[in-house]
């Protein structure tokens, strides 16, 4: 498990990135550099999205793999990876 | 109504763009360059995540605004903006 603080450490120094969350496929926060409050959040409203997205891209294409979302709003920017058991949320302010 | 084919034509000609579609905020496309099957299915599975991530957004921070969603796949790259009244998609060969 050092190694996941290793990589939320790593990502949380990058220059304007404001939160770094890593759930479990449960929605069960394991890592976050975010206060409880928002993590829980965060989770609880990103998870049903990245679902959806899943199945989304199942319906267009059973071929196709999932890589990554991007949310980009006025304020920042909300990067959504994932794998089979995990998903990994980046917060961060756009690149001027 | 002769701007928007303008603007569809332009993003079309874009190296690696597969298809663009304009559809209006009921889900029905009012532009496409995709066959209408296509089309149809693309739009009646990308509103609904368009909707969660708009729902997301407002409940993460109600000041914010949604700019676009990106959603990358190993194949392609789906990208989606939107405004009050109309969404777009385009998808692409995701740059090498």
């Amino acid at each position: 498990m050092a190694e996941v603080d290793e990589i939320v450490k790593r990502l949380q120094a990058q220059k304007g990135v404001e939160g770094v969350i890593i759930a479990n496929s449960e929605g069960i926060a394991i890592r976050s550099t975010l206060e409880d409050q928002h993590t829980v959040q965060y989770v609880a409203l990103i998870q049903p999205l990245l679902v959806k997205a899943k199945k989304m891209l199942l319906e267009m294409d059973p071929s196709d793999d999932f890589t990554y979302l991007r949310v980009r709003t006025e304020k920042n920017e909300i990067i959504i990876t994932a794998d089979k058991e995990y998903f990994m949320v980046a917060i961060q302010k756009p690149a001027p």
